[in-house]
């Protein structure tokens, strides 16, 4: 007899799973329920479909060549049933059923299976504050409020917008509403910085601050109180430990967590975070139940520990892994080492790996290497800075992640994805120094910036490139943190050196890089030397200079003021 | 007493060996010769200076500062000497001397050195026919060269160019000639393909058709038998074994070889091609001696043979492994895996690891797995086609190669950049199908073209998926090469379908995708069934189902229309 398949959830590894299995086991029933009617979209594609930038919701769950993602196409051109408007309820383990309730008729109603597979997803968390279901507060969890928020742009309701949580989807959403709708939009975030755990501080300062040039508040280390109505009911205001801002509409965006109910009251083994526990095979406690995508816990690949990666890539592959071992094909997903890419307005920002808060969280002897660098040969008109950060781990060298950001373009997810693949096979700093990445003008420069980085890493690991933390450097411009005596020294033209001297007086001193070494005795001894140029090279040159003459109190200013500038300092002279 | 370098040849190894020695030996004296007056150039910008990109050859010998890398800049900031116009002529291995002569003044001198660095580069090969010393006819070989071949197309003296040589280097030269300065242009290549050994046929002809597309005119498979004059002893025509060719200018790209005299003449170890032999610490025969750059052999990382990769980021990567074993630092350069990139007008072509030719010349059991995507989602507006074409070995599913074609842009590089390190670690397919490439809609798909190649080349691997060879699907449809007995099998839209039912008549055949489940026992069993879509996801469905049913003459379109569409053959419906 024919095996029976039955698969709880229509939108991402589901599908894979489903249409997987039926080419490789022609002769299985396969039969797939899902509680929604609206199954198999692409989910990450929302913000896009807010913006504008795709039109009709159809769009998003449609094949390549325009075919809508329905039961019809299920049928007829992957060759399997699939149930929509069909909640799980519950499953008998010992029977092999999955009662299922027809939310359209009421009507109940039991499927017998050989094979189980939870692709049950997650659901968005929701803050437990006061008036946090009122009308016009939405979470980013289905199609349907997709639609009900374009709904509300598209009729001019939304003047002033506020989300809350500046993770990636938070500033998705608030590109989609600040660009293409003109909505006042404030993002608001608990942590002290945007996209926290993913990108360290230097780099989310530079990203909060392209935020703002592009029109969108930001507010960090601000917590949401509660919300107040108007006289409808709807939303009219967040209310913050710092202020109140008017809302017409309200997003939270402040993370999902894994639909493990259905596994956990089968009795199947569930995290202390809802997420089902799998093995590579991606079974379930129970041998005969499989589970993918964003109700399961995963293995973070570099720290060794339990994660969770609530992603449509990750819930797509896991789904092959599924079905091949649903055919007896043992494959496995080893775990994740947390790849990300977003667009914000004109850059990318993206990241592999963990960054330094979390190498260091996670115990690691974790240091970083900030490097500045053309994106492309300088004489090719379209270069522009990139930015890349690299996390390694001085006791044995190895890289632990790599941040970035960069021109939106894919120029930075080649660095990103260079780097994602060998994470993973514990690759070292000398891996990256010599990688082998192409190389010709309009892409990259001989050295590539990813090599480059390497370099400033294993540099950085032998004690000779020594740099001044960024925080800690515009923390002394700033006033906020006092240094006992530090000196600028400036390596760049005349005349960009100029303005800050005027600025800085006797604490910025220029020192032209072709005369270093002829001028170098007029240094002073006992003040720390911050060296300074507009992308850290030219600073690291003179430093190992200054060393071998013995004068060694010097820090570099790493990325050069390339970084800062994008910080938006209020002491940038103009 | 401190340690005397001394370096041969100041473009892209030297100068960087020399950089980073006096970063890490600052009591080291330093001296670099050149026998050329203009040094430290990027060479592979050449190209982008002759279609007037750059405006000044200043721009390829400049810092990202605007800098000029000459003697007093080395002097100055990186505190060593280098000699211009300063011929090596030979080494006295025993006085450990270095003799030189000053080309300007013809004087004679002798440098003595502890460790010796040889970075003598490459020579172009130049074809051995008659008249190959005509004006007008150039190499590639330095920024004079290139200075002059400007010079005459800025003089209008160009109205006819012809390229001998259909690589990297020949195919960005017609087009800088073609592009800006309007000269009709020509590609003579002696291979059956443009690209040989790079990536395969059906790429290399795809490209080709673009050049075309582009006003570029090649000829492949022709081989260059000598050169006319004019009255003025200029060039005037190339005339091939198949005819004569116009020409006002001639630029030999035919490769280049290794500048390995000074080396064999001392006494080192020479290959058979002319390779200065290193070890993986970069030292030749001599272990006072290293080299590196065009001037050495390599291996090959994936073959394991000796090979020859005169690239300059290969010469910069190899340059600062022979500063740090200076600075007894054990580097090691281990070999290249063959990563390339380039430009062809709206495209980029790129490729990491060998080609199926080339992988089966080294004896792989290897096979290919092409595929053919969207860059990103398919609702992102700027989303276009890529081909991705992967090598693997049947036998123990290792990964050979990668190679592929996509809009002008970064996207293509960021596929080969994620391939690139890991070949080197001897991956297999299945890190590929798992590889945790970050996604965004923006950059990429939920299952990016990497990952999908991968999968086509795992179900290739199984035998589940049978394609067809693209070369031998057009020879069957040109006529040039006759089947027995094939039908194709459109899935297509039927409007897409009915121009090649009407060109083909009863070798084409309609079948919808939302019906081959109800219509597939109209099919003939006794023919070669070839199953079309336009990018082989949907004919790999159906081929699985048919297979299922026990209809197993089939074979898959790879990449579908898709590619047939840019491979410009003689019968595509119009």
């Amino acid at each position: 007899m024919s095996e029976k398949i039955v698969i709880v959830g229509a939108v991402a590894a589901g599908p894979k799973a489903a249409c997987r299995a039926r080419r490789l086991m022609p002769d299985a029933q396969i039969t797939v329920v899902d509680q929604d009617d609206l199954i198999s979209y692409g989910g990450c594609g929302i913000p896009y479909f807010v913006s504008g930038d795709v039109a009709d919701e159809k769009e998003l769950r449609s094949t390549t060549f325009n075919m809508v993602r329905d039961s019809y196409y299920f049928k007829q051109a992957k060759g399997f049933e699939v149930r929509t408007m069909t909640k799980a309820l519950s499953i008998d383990l010992k029977q092999k059923l999955l009662h299922v309730e027809d939310l359209r008729t009421t009507e109940k109603d039991s499927i017998s299976y050989d094979k189980l597979m939870l692709a049950t997803g997650s659901r968005p968390n929701v803050l437990p504050i006061p008036g946090n279901d009122l009308d016009g507060i939405f979470t980013i969890s289905s199609l349907h409020k997709a639609i009900a928020i374009k709904d509300c742009l598209a009729k001019g309701r939304v003047g002033k917008a506020v989300v809350i949580g500046g993770g990636a989807i938070g500033i998705e959403m608030a590109e989609a509403m600040a660009d293409l709708w003109g909505a006042e939009t404030t993002i608001v975030e608990f942590m002290p910085q945007i996209l926290p755990r993913i990108v360290d501080q230097t780099l989310a300062s530079m990203v909060e601050q392209h935020l703002k040039k592009n029109g969108v508040t930001v507010y960090t280390q601000e917590t949401a109180r509660k919300f107040e109505r108007d006289d409808h009911g709807k939303v009219s205001k967040v209310i913050t430990d710092k202020r109140e801002i008017e809302a017409d509409l309200v997003i939270m965006a402040v993370g999902v967590r894994p639909r493990g109910e259905l596994a956990k009251n089968a009795g199947l083994l569930v995290s202390s975070h809802g997420g089902i526990v799998v093995n590579q095979r991606m079974q379930t406690s129970n041998p005969n139940i499989y589970a993918a995508g964003d109700c399961v816990e995963t293995c973070n690949l570099i720290s060794g520990k339990k994660a969770y990666a609530p992603m449509g890539s990750i819930a797509n592959r896991q789904g092959r892994v599924v079905a091949d071992n649903l055919a007896c094909i043992p494959s496995t997903f080893n775990g994740v080492v947390g790849s990300f890419i977003m667009k914000v307005f004109d850059l990318s920002v993206g990241a592999t790996g963990l960054s330094l808060d979390v190498a260091k969280a996670e115990g690691f002897d974790a240091i970083s290497a900030l490097c500045a660098q053309y994106d492309r040969a300088h004489f090719i008109p379209t270069k522009e800075n990139m930015f890349l950060n690299m996390i390694v781990d001085r006791s044995d060298k190895r890289v632990l992640g790599l941040q970035g950001m960069g021109a939106m373009g894919d120029g930075l997810m080649a660095r990103i994805n260079a780097v994602a693949g060998l994470l993973e096979k514990k690759a070292v700093i000398s891996d990256f120094s010599n990688l082998e990445l192409p190389y010709a003008p309009p892409f990259s420069t001989a050295v590539d910036i990813l090599n480059a980085t390497a370099n400033v890493a294993d540099n950085t690991v032998s004690g000779r490139f020594r740099a001044i933390d960024v925080e800690d450097f515009v923390a002394w411009l700033d006033g906020k943190q006092s240094h006992p005596d530090w000196l600028a020294i400036d390596l760049r033209h005349p005349a960009e050196a100029a303005p800050f001297i005027e600025k800085f007086q006797d604490r910025w001193r220029h020192m032209p890089y072709d005369k270093f070494r002829d001028e170098y005795e007029q240094l002073p001894k006992d003040k720390m030397l911050i060296l300074i140029c507009n992308a850290g090279a030219k600073a690291y040159e003179v430093q190992c200079f200054l060393d071998s003459v013995n004068i060694k109190k010097t820090v570099v200013l790493p990325g050069g003021l390339n970084v800062i500038r994008n910080l938006g300092v209020d002491w940038w002279p103009s």
